[in-house]
């Protein structure tokens, strides 16, 4: 049966691109509320892709955007499999980096250009084919549940009532996210951990309006200067984080980890020219990918004071402010992370300033076990679609949902990444390949096929 | 005579403000190449006013915005004056801060409310009514050139060469500008001595393009955070600037300025209450006005990275910027900190990013001899206009042009400030006091009848 499901697949090359760049027209840029008519628009679209598979769909309301919630006919004696993904994307800007607008899908070369490509919108795509093949084909031979949501990038905030509240309609075996890379091209991979995430804003404020510089400047606290200093603080020697506790509850490395990472094809010279810089930077003491997918961060996302634009002005700013995230690691309590952030920058904060600190989102990093019938089953649909026995990395980056399916739902996630490193997700000139498209779409469809042997319980 | 010109300003006391609307919805935003027919335009309008008082105008062109130049009649025997303003004014952003439109004035209470209000055309316009009004009365008691120029905003870049071109035209026996203020309310004064100015914007560049925080944070240089680092460093203990040799060319304060400054009536409370500061911030070992007055500073006018719009977005910045000036204070040679504080970033500059420093200008302190016969003629002419003899105080601000007529022309000015400190110049809801505008044009009627009494050489 799989055999013809990978035939349609096989068939439906051409076809699967052109669908797929409908679904990339739609601008669901979550985090700007001028989108919201997109995020409604993008959901229902979907829903409409999945209806017609003869899936029963419903797009259900949230207190932001809604979630897209599809189930195929359920058969007791079937393992029960959860398919999340998400359908908003980052915002596109700077534009003026695209070389074709973000969202008018477009291929070149083997790829396909736009915001969303790959993250997620190419990926669920693959899955929604497998699906659709399937069930062309007589059917999935798994209980299936599609959950695709609507503020991945912006925290999953109104995912989580979600959860909670149709945690019985959600119960399933397994989880299986599509929103993670390959390693590298020919080198496919599943993910068995990402690093967690909190995403704070500090805002310090000194006079209640922009100052003249030469009027003021000398006694006036400037909080652009001050924010600098403060910020500065947060770094010390050899690339370490200096907030107090920050590492005390990191999970260090096995050295089978190490040694299992050292043997990946990592190209640090490749790695550097693809990122145009002269050489990595960061924590002393650790490999590229060990920092990437193990050790927490710190990094300045965005800064905002005073006059910035051509020339001169002479202001002393009223107020200067930068948003700031860390990439947490196991085992790393964000909630502890996220209070020591502020409460360090609180003390520190000088005289003459006041400071204002929110959190935007806070989720721990996650780790699925290396080794289990699941996983086992996964790498034989990855070698089904790829052709290729996958390797096993882990992720730098966060999906809050991973965490959110374990602690609700109680069980673990397969993260079967059909991208590429160099897919520029959050960058402008996202793509994705049409090969990892195709072979995304085979591996799914064989996934649910293998998954269909694991012993369910829902 | 002076009596008769004095009655025709207080006769024009309703019309004066009245004229000055107009000469103030013109944004003449020297920065913004948007506004350069807005430029031309107020070049236009001002020369026209002139040209109806039986002067010579010209508006001549520069290499950047035209210059105004007017004369009235020159008898020899006469001592010359030279009169310098600027018709450019700041931008007005951020706009949503102001109670009436930048560019509708308004009047509000006993004052007039606009951008160029007391920056610097409200000033102008005090001396061009006094210049009207000496004509209507058979005209102006001395020689006088009128130069108003469009670059004071931007740096007077073009004003260089123009002066230079036209040392001729433009000798003189003294300068004089009003682009000051007065101590406060009540408090009248006559600068002796600027801050000079250098204006330098800096830029870091890590990877070519934004990266996925998660996909690459940790090995990836993070611009950001080095710039805030690497600023942090501008400053040591005590509000110190630390950059090497910044100090050692500073004349150190006499003991008799500083007695003098401390018996001006500085209400430190009501300073910090007007900022909305808890309190003042800076160099340890001086009191506000010294801090202000006559010792420099180090200030960042701007911070640009990153993501900068509501919510959270997590990127790695591909560049971080800043603007960040200096106020100079006698003897520190502009040219010889500019270089100083590039070749300290680049020196400090970490590994993994690339720096680009750019300076947008540069211009010495300047510093007028306190005692002079001019000086004394123009404390004169203060207390006519004022009704209060003037004090002799320093401003923060820098003039370029005081340093520019200095060393091209060879004479000193005479810097009378209209305006109070007050007015938020270059911040939203700039205003000008009608009663100082008022006043303004009666002390500027008086000072052209007191410098006729100078012994001229021109």
């Amino acid at each position: 049966m799989l055999k013809a499901v990978l035939q349609t697949i096989d068939s439906r090359r051409q076809e699967i691109p052109s669908s797929l760049k409908d679904f990339l027209r739609i601008p669901s840029v979550s985090i700007d509320p001028n989108h919201t008519p997109d995020m409604q628009r993008c959901a229902q679209w979907l829903s409409e892709q999945l209806s017609a598979g003869g899936l029963d769909v419903k797009v259900m309301p949230t207190g932001g955007h809604p979630v897209v919630l599809a189930k195929n006919h359920h058969q007791p004696g079937r393992p029960t499999v959860l398919f999340y993904g998400h359908y908003d994307v980052q915002p596109p800007d700077p534009l003026e980096l695209w070389t074709t607008p973000p969202f008018e899908p477009t291929v070149r070369g083997n790829a396909l250009f736009a915001r969303g490509a790959a993250d997620d919108k190419g990926q669920v795509w693959a899955h929604v084919q497998a699906i659709l093949a399937w069930q062309a084909q007589g059917g999935l031979p798994v209980n299936l549940i599609v959950l695709v949501e609507g503020e991945e990038e912006i925290g999953s905030e109104h995912l989580i009532d979600f959860v909670r509240a149709n945690r019985d309609a959600l119960a399933a075996d397994v989880a299986v996210i599509s929103d993670t890379n390959q390693f590298a091209r020919g080198v496919p991979a599943i993910t068995y951990g990402l690093r967690g995430l909190v995403y704070m804003e500090v805002t310090l404020t000194g006079a209640g309006h922009d100052l003249h510089s030469g009027l003021y400047g000398g006694a006036a606290p400037n909080p652009a200067n001050l924010l600098c200093e403060l910020l500065a603080t947060l770094h010390g020697k050899q690339g370490r984080v200096a907030i107090p506790g920050f590492y005390d509850q990191v999970v260090a490395l096995t050295a089978q980890e190490r040694q299992m990472w050292r043997t990946l094809p990592m190209d640090e010279k490749a790695f550097s020219e693809e990122l145009k810089i002269p050489a990595t930077l960061g924590e002393a003491g650790f490999s590229t990918l060990e920092r990437i997918w193990a050790r927490p961060t710190c990094d300045i996302n965005g800064l905002t004071s005073g006059y910035q634009g051509p020339g001169a002005k002479t202001v002393i700013p009223s107020k200067a402010s930068a948003k700031v995230s860390m990439r947490l690691v196991p085992n790393q309590d964000s909630i502890a992370i996220r209070d020591a952030f502020t409460q360090t920058l609180r003390d520190r904060c000088p005289p003459g300033v006041s400071i204002d600190i929110v959190c935007h989102s806070h989720t721990p990093a996650a780790l699925v076990p290396m080794h289990s019938p699941a996983m086992e089953l996964a790498a034989e649909a990855v070698e089904i679609g790829f052709g290729i026995r996958p390797t096993l990395i882990r992720g730098g980056g966060s999906i809050p949902v991973v965490q959110l399916i374990k602690s609700i739902l109680g069980i673990d996630t397969l993260l079967i990444g059909f991208g590429l490193p160099d897919d520029r997700v959050h960058s402008p000139n996202e793509k994705f390949d049409l090969d990892d498209l195709h072979n995304g779409a085979r591996t799914a469809a064989a996934l649910y096929e293998r998954l269909a042997r694991l012993e369910g319980v829902h």
